[in-house]
Order: structure tokens, then C-alpha cells, then sequence
């Protein structure tokens, strides 16, 4: 038992058993001890008070009498389960109630539904079912096992070397990406390496482009920090740099997924690459390259980076491991510029000090044992199967009157449609079909409208009877 | 293995061996594959980029006869390890490279050394040889291999209710903290738990009190957040609430450590409290309640926390397992005031998504099995009697000439001595034995000089022996 927080005044002419026993009493009362909460023995209530045993007793008989506690025997003693759960008195909120402009601009949030069914278009959801979940806990286990002292410790604010030199072996040679180790930042996942990117790049007021239609959360990013996300339109080569230069000249920083944007899917064109970069060059701004979802590709083989044809360090590239592992490991990194590692470390350092050690040494051995490039390996053709399935039922069921865009990699892809895509959600949500409606991902007014449809945790018999749902619902 | 990134152009005129042959001779002469490296199988690649396995199979033993690849039956085949590893071309920083106003502001960042040797006065390090590894890894393994897919999706911002409803339970009864556990917000350990209260309650430019002298890395937090830290002196009473409302009468918030202050060891006393939570509450300002060590207390009975006292809602309660459990762990929280709830969790959400959830779940059940409780009530004693030794040490060696102060709890004291302590502090590292001067801790002229010593992982045979030197370099 932890202590129970009772005192003992020596000098009081109240004798200590009184004392202990209106103590517990009183906190009891006031709920800070709950019913079916365990107390400490009396023996080790005794030695924490430093008083003899006795008046521990006779104060613990007192409360057993009165049926504030109950015992049983080889099963201690705790506050009784019967006692009305006095349950008042968190402190009640009063005065001037100011929260920071930053945290008062962010939308509410709403606590997430992971239910299991949400139907079979689920944005960003990998399949789940085929994680070699064995594997890992083998090698949980394994690690855990033989824990060291050590790695108990306090680590480095950039992360286990092990996987730092991982990571930049698996950026070098499958997404193109020209870096070192010591230019990986280890975090906890894409949103704290966009936060971390937006801390140490930008101030205060600053702006910076995004993609229209984009993702909500790099708003959400921008917002916290007080910056402005100026929307820049996607069209079918992805982000246009002239037009963003027009709307917003004075941007510090682009945020993009130039792999696969979310939502349209889109691949940035090789043209609009050094468009962009040459923007930036020119700007003197700094380009974050999300690279979400990017290594499964179908039809092509995988596209370098942006990072990869940037000859003058104006890319930080984020990965993260949330679609090829699991979300709830909570690993991802950035890839920065040789020149910035030290303000990238000093701010990751200020902000949230290093990443826990167990998950980073598991991946490292996971990627070095050569499960990592299995597990892609065997997801590319189950996703790229579904993807199929998805891709025919469309034809099937919309023909012509439906476009589908951005198939050529990742987990989603977006069906065009004229229509009122925010009602037909709602509609086919009432039906057990979850689909994002491409209207949503707009700030401003949506120049196309549709769904984003995930797949990645699709199962195939489930693809065209939701489809044909759809159909059936726009048709109505 | 995963993709190696070349790809083929079927309408050119060069045959597809030769191209393939080219693209990869040319990565790995570029340092993107590196000597070492493991390349795909024929069969993978030529499946991976959909052509027959003749025009690889060509291109590989190409590879192999110039001597690019290396390759052994049933070990595959890989870049030559012989190869003078080109290792050019990680792009070169060019241009205007500005960073934020607050990252530029950030004090260097220097890589943590935490040899196991350096002397018995580290600060802020538990014993680890005894933390109970056998049990740790015991429930890691039992919860890994019982994993359900729904523990590899997204979780709550807040954190696993579990976790949460322990947390408020052991706040409750341990701390006097009160709260429900829709109160408490799982973060990765204080730092992440400060930098959220101030990104949540501060402006960038807005004032907030210290401790001086203090703990260094809450200044680090407010500079990252452009917030100025306002240093208000702590005497044998605590934070001088008096003295802050003159030097700083428009702070917005209090950081503080009531229980058990940094680097002084002080606790705060009830009239200071009462003076700070009146003045928070007079102002609309916020206290921030660190409370980084107070599970261990020796003489005198657990003090109730801060925010216990408060009947205005206006404390944030910090707390974290980095130094019960382990630092690697990375695991802390913020028990908040109910009606900001929901601003932490949108900004929770908007900079860290969610906490992982593996070691939420076992450290859930670490506490329900009485094993947290079980480690602290161990520890106390072993950190009392090195408490004992040093003190008595001190005594021994200098006698009146100087003063220990802050030996009530945790896992730190301070030794107040008129001397040049930054300078005896480097002489006693080269001797190895690492204090941490006091003077270090003041932003200011420091009002007192010594040592701050850490006894958390000092076996007791080593104190006497470190203080002796001690002693030495001072009377020299």
C-alpha cells in the first residue's frame, strides 16, 4: 500500500487513536479515499507514522466497528464497498478562466470511436489482422528479458542510434531520401514531428502553405502554434506553386505530402518538384515533406522524395511508422537538414526530452531481422488486391458519372462526384458505411466534392456491397 | 527487403538489363545503397518491378562480376561490403536559414552522458539496480502476447481510462490531489507535461513566476514557448509569494515544486501556500504543481499536494514515473481542472496525437497488482538510510561550516557552503565525482553557494568517501 496521507500531531492533549481515526474518517468523507480502496496494514501504518501499534489498531477497530472499513483475512483491509461513494469536492472552477489564444483557437475535441466496425472505408486505418503480432511480442519479450540497467536510463533526445541508423538506411534506399543517421529525429509519430518542424521553423504569426483540399490535422498544427495556414490549391500535378505564390508570397514554410496527398491522392509531378524547391531556394523558406503512407505503391514503382532532389537543404522530411506497424506504437521521425539537427535536438529536448526507450529498441530489431520489408512485402499485394476489387466496383456501379483519382499508391483513394457529399456521409453513416466527404477537407468552398474511400482495412467481400450502397444513396 | 527504388522505362530503347545494371550501379555510386546493404532477391525485384527475371538475373551478375554486389547461397546477395563507401551528397544547406524566435533562443543542446560512473551524486537518478526489471518484463511479455488488435489502434489523447482511473486513485489517496480520473492527461513524463500547461495557458510574451534558484528545464519550456521566465527567490518558507507580486505583478502563471523544491529541497510552507493560491486566484493567474519526487519522504509524514488545497481550480498538477518506476519509461501526467479538459485534449491532440499503448497497459497493471506500491514502500527505506549516511558524512566532515538543507525528502539535498562552487564543482568531476554547483541554478547573482547532491543511486559505501573528497577540494 501507498501511504494514506494521515498525520499525527504528537504534541496534541487528543490521543493518537482518536486522532488517526478522524483522520481516515474525515477523508473518507470527503471521497479522497474510495470505497474498495485498499488501506495499509496496521503494522505498516504503524512504522510510516513512527507511533507503536496499538493506537493504529485500536483506531483501525474503531472504523471497522463504525463499517468505514472491512476486512478479511489474507485479504487486508479497505474502505468499505457499501459507504455511498462520498464523491464531492473537486475543486470547483472560479474567476478568470483565460486560456492562451493558441489553445482557445483549436477545435474541440471529441473523444475518437476505434470501434472495430465502421465499415470498410476508413481513412488511414492499416489492416490491423495482419500485423505479425506474434513476432512482435516475441520480440518484446525478448528485449524486455534482457533489459539492461541501462536502458532504463534517460536516452538521447534524437533517439536510439540503432534505429536512427535504421531509419536512414530504409529513407536512402526506398523512398530516395539523401540523409545520414545523425539527421533522424526520432518522435512519436507524424503530428509530433509536424508540431516539432512547426516549433523550431516558424514563428508566431507566420504563414505557411497548404494543401486545398488537405489534411485537417497539419491545421490543427499550424493553429497551436499560432500560424497561418495560407490554402494553396491541389490540381491533378499536385500543389500549385504559381498560385501559391499569388495568394501567399510571404509563406515561411510549405506543408505537403507530395507521395500521395491526402485527400485526392495525387502524385506531385517532377515539374512542380522543382517548382517548388526552387520556390523555397528563392524564399528563403523551408518545405515539410509529409511522407505519410507512401510505401505501398501499385502500378509504378515507388517515387523518390522530394527530399531526395533537393540540392540546397530546404526539406524536412517526416515518415512515420503508424500505417506499415500500428498506430498505437506511436514511432515516427523527421529527417532534417544537417545545419538545423542542433535546434531540431534542443527543441525536442525543451518539449518532451527523448523517446521511450522499449518501443525504439523493438523496432530496431524488428527492421534488422528483416520482419519490417517482410510485413510491406506481403501487405503490398493484399492492398493492392483490394484496391482492385474497389477500383472495379466503381466502374461497376458509377460508370461514367464517378471519376477516381489518386490509385497509384497508399491506402485511400478519392471518388469525384457531384453531389452534396456532406448529407450523403451522414446518410451512409446511418447505414454502417463511414466515408469522409471530400467537401470537409476544404477550407474554403470545395471545388470538388466526393469521398475519400480508405481500403487499407477493407476486407474484400465487404468492398462492393458498400459501394454499391454509395451508388444507391447518391442515386436516391 | 523493401524496394530499392530503381525503376525501368519500357519504351526506351536501352534493353531493361542494362538499365536496371545503370540505376542501381549508379545509387550505390551515390552512397543511397551502401556497402552492406541487403538488395533484393531476382525473384522480388523482377516481381516488384513487373518484368521477366531474365533481364535482372543479367543485371546482377553484372553487379557481381564488376564487383558491386556480393552475394552467398542462402544469405542473399548485398552491396560489397570492400566498396570505399561513396558517402557524398546529403544536400548542402544553401541560402537565408532562419529558424523560429524561439528555437534560435533555446540554450545549446548537448548529448546526454549517462555513463554509469559518475559518482554518487548524480541528481535525479533512482537506484535502477533495483527497480524490479524481472516483474516489469514479466507483465510486458504477458500483456504482448495476449494483445488484441483493438490495442494496436489509436487511442484517446487523454490516455487508456485504465491508466488514468490508477492515476487519480493513487493522486487521491498518496498526494491528496483531488480529482477524478477525467482530470488526469497521460503524457510522456514532466517535460511533455509543463510544455502542454503552457501551450495551453500562456501567450507567447506573457510572464510566469520561478523558483530561484530553480530547475533548468522549466526555463527551457517557457523560452520554447516565447513565454518570459520571471525568477522570484525561494527562502526557507518556499516561493516568496510576496516578493513575486513586486518583481512580477502580471504573471499568468506560478511554476512551482511545494513539496519538494529544486535544487533547495525546500517545502513550501501551509502560509505560503495559502499566499499563492490567493494570489492566483486574486490575479486569474494558473499555478503549475511540480511534483517530480514526493513519493519518498523520511521523517515526517507525506505533505498533501498543492492542489489539494485549492478551491478555486486554478492548480495544474504535474506528476511523473520517471523517477518511481524509470526514466526510459517515459510516462507522466497532468491531473488539470475539469473545465479544462477539454483545451488540453484539443492541444494534446493538435501536438501529440495519443501515448503509446503498450507500456500505459502494463504500467495500468503494474499498479493494479500492488507492484508500484510494493517498489515504493521497498525503496524508502534504502533511501533513508543513504540519506542517514550522507548526512551524517556531512556532518563528520564539515561540521558547522556548512549547511544541508532539504533532507525532509526525495532524492536530493543541498549543501550550502561559501565558496567558488561552478570551479570546485569541475574540480571534483576531474576526480570523478560529478555535483552539480548551486550557483548554476540562479539566473541571477546566486544568494547561495554549494552543492546540490543527489543520493538516489549513490551506494552507501561510496558517500562518505565522495563527501570526504569534498571536503578536500574546498579546504585546499
Amino acid at each position: 500500500m501507498t501511504s494514506i496521507l494521515v498525520a499525527v500531531d504528537r504534541r496534541s492533549r487528543q490521543p493518537l487513536y482518536r486522532q488517526i481515526y478522524e483522520r481516515v474518517r474525515s477523508r473518507v468523507l470527503r471521497g479522497e479515499l474510495r470505497p474498495g480502496e485498499l488501506v495499509p496494514s496496521t503494522r505498516e501504518l504503524s512504522r510510516e507514522l513512527g507511533v507503536s501499534r496499538i493506537p493504529v489498531l485500536n483506531a483501525y477497530e474503531q472504523l471497522l466497528a463504525e463499517g468505514y472499513f472491512e476486512s478479511r483475512a489474507g485479504a487486508g483491509t479497505w474502505v468499505s464497498s457499501s459507504l455511498a461513494g462520498g464523491r464531492p469536492a473537486t475543486p470547483k472552477p472560479r474567476g478568470e478562466r483565460r486560456v492562451s489564444k493558441h489553445a482557445a483557437a483549436l477545435p474541440p475535441y471529441q473523444r475518437p470511436v476505434w470501434a472495430e466496425n465502421l465499415g470498410p472505408f476508413q481513412v488511414g486505418q492499416p489492416d490491423l489482422h495482419r500485423f505479425p503480432i506474434r513476432t512482435w511480442a516475441r520480440l518484446v519479450a525478448r528485449y524486455t528479458r534482457n533489459m539492461r540497467v541501462r536502458a532504463l536510463q534517460y536516452g538521447d533526445a534524437l533517439g536510439l542510434p540503432e534505429l536512427r541508423e535504421a531509419i536512414a538506411a530504409y529513407a536512402r534506399r526506398s523512398r530516395g531520401v539523401r540523409c545520414e543517421a545523425g539527421q533522424v529525429v526520432i518522435l512519436s509519430g507524424s503530428q509530433q514531428a509536424l508540431d516539432l518542424a512547426t516549433r523550431v521553423l516558424l514563428d508566431d504569426g507566420d504563414a505557411a502553405w497548404v494543401e486545398e483540399p488537405g489534411y485537417w490535422l497539419v491545421h490543427h498544427v499550424l493553429k497551436a502554434a499560432g500560424c497561418r495556414a495560407s490554402p494553396v490549391p491541389v490540381d491533378a500535378q499536385g500543389l500549385d506553386v504559381a498560385a501559391g505564390e499569388e495568394l501567399c508570397r510571404r509563406a515561411r514554410a510549405a506543408f505537403v505530402a507530395p507521395s500521395h496527398q491526402y485527400p485526392l491522392g495525387v502524385t506531385m509531378s517532377a515539374a512542380r518538384r522543382m517548382q517548388l524547391l526552387a520556390w523555397a531556394q528563392r524564399a528563403g523558406a523551408w518545405i515539410v515533406e509529409d511522407d505519410y503512407d507512401s510505401e505501398y505503391r501499385y502500378d509504378s514503382m515507388p517515387i523518390a522524395s522530394l527530399q531526395g532532389m533537393d540540392a540546397n537543404g530546404r526539406v524536412i522530411y517526416a515518415g512515420t511508422f503508424s500505417k506499415v506497424m500500428f498506430p498505437s506504437l506511436r514511432l515516427g521521425y523527421l529527417i532534417v537538414p544537417s545545419d538545423l539537427v542542433e535546434r531540431f535536438a534542443a527543441m525536442r529536448r525543451a518539449i518532451d526530452l527523448c523517446p521511450p526507450n522499449l518501443t525504439q529498441a523493438v523496432m530496431a530489431e524488428f527492421i534488422a531481422e528483416g520482419h519490417f520489408a517482410r510485413h510491406i512485402r506481403r501487405m503490398r499485394p493484399v492492398y493492392a488486391s483490394r484496391r482492385r476489387v474497389l477500383v472495379e466496383a466503381v466502374e461497376r456501379e458509377f460508370g461514367g458519372s464517378a471519376q477516381l483519382v489518386g490509385d497509384e499508391a497508399g491506402m485511400h483513394v478519392a471518388l469525384l462526384l457531384e453531389c452534396d457529399d456532406v448529407r450523403l456521409a451522414a446518410a451512409a453513416g446511418r447505414r454502417g458505411i463511414q466515408v469522409s466527404p471530400l467537401s470537409a477537407s476544404y477550407t474554403g468552398p470545395p471545388a470538388r466534392r466526393g469521398f475519400v474511400l480508405g481500403f487499407g482495412n477493407a476486407a474484400e467481400s465487404r468492398i462492393a456491397p458498400a459501394v454499391r450502397l454509395l451508388r444507391n444513396l447518391t442515386a436516391a
